[in-house]
């Protein structure tokens, strides 16, 4: 991450993620998303369960796209990170029956799930 | 944005980030993107040109699918944060002839763009 000010920051962030998961939500005619739950139940309920694996996160719920007239891909999408693949892959892995199992309590739709290294 | 921990943050972020910007570059057989020019060259003069309209950005390089043998949906994927669309929309306007000049020196790929209300 990087921030604004004088001296921009091309470190990695200071609690050593160092990839990211992103779990986005395609934007259909007949998506059905929850944000609210999402925010307020889904995600504490990973973050439980993934416990000190996980270190961080973000939700983004889709506004618009970026010209004018430009169809929204992702109606929702979540970025979780930590610091190592095998770190995700574990902690995930162990609850994924669980994780996948509340996707009906907010969601219709099947999400597209990326791991990135994280760069800056 | 929340971070692990005994307290996990559900407030926006302290430096009132509102919106996000995801420029999302689409894999393919064909796909060329050059992540060192990217990182190092590309960002560090959008940086430059959105100025303090831009409050901070994180940088993805795609590894893989979420599911052993997925498809990598994004070879990469910036992700700029703003106060408000505005403030995107009025920077970016301003510079957006040079910014996209400046996209078949790393890439061949016509980049996917989504703003986001950042929820978490």
């Amino acid at each position: 991450m990087f921030q604004s000010g004088k001296q921009i920051k091309f470190n990695y962030q200071e609690r050593n993620a160092m990839i990211k998961v992103s779990v986005m939500y395609p934007n259909s005619a007949e998506a059905i998303f929850n944000i609210d739950y999402y925010c307020n139940t889904h995600i504490p309920m990973v973050a439980d369960l993934l416990g000190d694996a996980l270190k961080s996160g973000t939700v983004d719920s889709g506004l618009a796209g970026g010209a004018t007239g430009e169809a929204l891909a992702f109606i929702a999408m979540g970025h979780l990170t930590f610091e190592t693949v095998e770190s995700f892959q574990q902690s995930f892995g162990f609850n994924a029956e669980k994780i996948m199992a509340d996707l009906p309590n907010f969601t219709n739709i099947q999400p597209q799930v990326q791991i990135s290294e994280i760069r800056l």
